[in-house]
């Protein structure tokens, strides 16, 4: 327990300490991590002389968490032992002084959140068997859902780093080239139909590799930072156009916002469980020695212009069959250069049953059934004023490691 | 005419002036300009005060190009007008400076090349129409060679920014996971067997857009800083197998070399042509008034470890259908943003026929031809010592507006 009021329902209690970025008013951005409903700025802290390490004192000195996640796992260890024992209830150094206090304890209130670190590349993978599986059903039957390459590694593709934007930031809905007939093609350029969300979980990169070197699965672990919720916005019209044949690209690219603050990967540990081994079993280069996932109930509502409130999915880390420490091992083996601060998305987390997919594109199934709202409203997909909100926590005894949420709000396309 | 000497065939008379970052030892990296067989130092010519425009003078003590690409055309003008008074045979300020020459005029031997920009995003098209069309035809037949959207929008992906080199960084040859048959598959992990060179242009972006603007057709010209010469390595077995439904990743992360020198446009302008209007009509947003393409001879050559060096491919930047002004609007047309520096891949550019082809899946029809080298070995894709070496210019009534070239160097797949 700490010093610091915590509920019992709150997202960031002592075990948590998630990183963030966060502004004051016009100060620089500083470094934090969040406990109840308080920020404890570690930019504060370092100044006064509480981390010990220089590397660390340095780090947290910093606008972005880039250099802290290039530090590696041993000095991530000690700065969450530093701050654990700060923070909890028996140490005084900071609960009996309240000059400290005042300058380093932020109500979360007053903290406008930054994107934690600059990425410098942004992928995004398709691990989830279930949402791999419902896009193929009604892309090409149930016979073909899964692509044959797709029990055999994890399918990725490299994304677009300068939209991504953190939790809060208005989505404006893209314009884009759309094609009703493709055997007849007379494309149009209009705003998106079809907009849509993902719901995933996205890890940072902490320390990377040289090019020409590649990052083992089982060191993997020493790679990954922490983790985040992320929506990947798409628009499927412009997808279904463009897609052909080189992938994604304007459907993804206008944005794909993240929370504000990552939970590492220490404070994920408890809530790992194991999964049934991979069938077909994988390359030895891709077997996981902890093969499995995190136990994360995972929440996706959806808020109205005219404030209503409702939760259209549930859904759970643990749908992911491809790891992230595989999903790392595979996009390093060529060689390819990982840095720190960048940013792997898992793909759409979508669980077993209708109640637990991870897109419109799912849960209406193409726009062929509806969802009603609270309001009475319907949507097949995102109106203009339409704000999604993504939210996820692991359930401890008596206490949640929680992700916070990433939310978005939908601004009409600007057409000229 | 300059007072720094320049060969008729060379690429860098004082009408092209293109710009690069260089390093001297252990030196800061500087900006500087190719002339001759020199480069004029403009981070010296700065701190001598040789540039009264404040925004310039800081642009040119960075050690990227960044700040000046996203300074805007008025200042490119402006800096391109000052260093051309001071190369011309008639002015004597450097000339006749003994000093001022020795510390500024830098041979290009001492130089070591840098890549010029930091990178933010760095996405690949596909606009080269006899490329598109030879690889369709070898993987769906000569009826259905384009696909439907081709015509309708430049297709395009996100590339990976982290492995853009510059000329002369050797490339390992990747590992990765290939599949020789897919209906019943059995993949291995092994080092890639069917290793191809792209020859591609490539534009750096000046002055960004926000999120949720655009970058109009008619304007993109403003927000092209200027081009270089791209090889976009390709594991072509790798390729095969891993790219449906997302699109190319782990064939192409692994390395992209780049030329260092940057082509401004305005040295470019006097080279281009005018291309018959695009057949169907592109939508509004895609109407480029100035459309046309840039008359810059190509040339591929293979060394190989014995030192035999082979022409193999002659190919011309006219061989491009969709604009570079044409790929910038139609990747923000969703309000996607820009960054300065960021960089823009044509796609392979190959010519009408069997001499000018741009990758060696065309030259060898997918392994189904071989090439001869000099030294009487044959090929199909390239082996381990092997050395591609692209180069370009564009032909002037007795000068020559070159990009230098961009070379990579082929090692062994690291196995472990
Ligand atoms: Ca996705
Ligand atoms: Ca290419
Ligand atoms: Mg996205
Ligand atoms: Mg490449
Ligand atoms: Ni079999």
């Amino acid at each position: 327990m700490s010093w610091v009021p915590v509920d019992a329902e709150s997202h960031f209690p002592i075990q948590n300490l998630p990183y963030g970025v966060f502004r004051r008013g016009n100060d620089a951005p500083h470094i934090g991590v969040a406990i109840g409903e308080h920020v404890l700025d570690l930019n504060v802290l370092s100044a006064r002389g509480f981390f010990q390490t220089p590397e660390i004192a340095d780090a947290f000195q910093q606008t972005t968490l880039n250099k802290f996640m290039g530090l590696g796992r041993p000095f991530w260890t000690e700065a969450r032992a530093v701050i654990t024992e700060l923070l909890k209830e028996s140490t005084a150094t900071i609960r009996d002084d309240a000059k400290v206090r005042e300058e380093a304890l932020v109500p979360m209130s007053e903290c406008a959140m930054q994107l934690p670190a600059e990425i410098g590349d942004y992928t995004d993978f398709y691990a989830g068997r279930h949402h791999a599986t419902n896009v193929g059903i009604m892309f090409r039957g149930a016979n073909n859902a899964l692509q044959p390459n797709w029990l055999h590694l994890p399918v990725g593709y490299h994304g677009r780093a300068s939209s991504v934007v953190v939790s809060g930031t208005d989505i404006v809905r893209p314009m884009g080239q759309v094609c009703a007939n493709q055997q007849d093609p007379h494309p149009a350029f209009q705003p998106c139909a079809v907009l849509d969300f993902e719901l995933e979980l996205a890890v940072f990169v902490g320390p990377g590799n040289k090019m020409g070197e590649r990052i083992k699965v089982e060191d993997a672990k020493n790679h990954i930072f922490g983790m985040a919720l992320m929506n990947d916005w798409s628009a499927r019209d412009i997808q279904k156009w463009e897609y052909v044949p080189l992938g994604p690209f304007n459907a993804k690219n206008f944005a794909t916002s993240i929370s504000p603050w990552i939970v590492t990967l220490d404070a994920l540990e408890a809530f790992r469980e194991q999964l049934p081994p991979q069938e077909p079993a994988v390359l030895p280069y891709l077997q996981d020695p902890e093969y499995g996932s995190y136990n994360i109930n995972l929440e996706v509502a959806l808020n109205t212009a005219n404030n209503t409130h409702t939760v259209i999915s549930r859904s759970n880390g643990k749908y992911l069959y491809w790891t992230f420490a595989q999903q790392l091992a595979h996009h390093t083996s060529t060689g390819c250069p990982m840095r720190p601060g960048d940013l792997l998305g898992s793909g759409t987390i979508s669980g077993p049953d209708d109640a637990s997919m991870g897109s419109l594109l799912e849960i209406t199934w193409s726009g062929s059934k509806v969802i009603t709202l609270a309001d009475g409203s319907e949507r097949k997909f995102l109106r203009d004023g339409d704000e999604v909100v993504m939210t996820g926590y692991c359930q401890g005894e008596g206490y949640r490691i929680g992700f916070g949420c990433v939310r978005g709000k939908i601004l009409p396309a600007v057409q000229n």
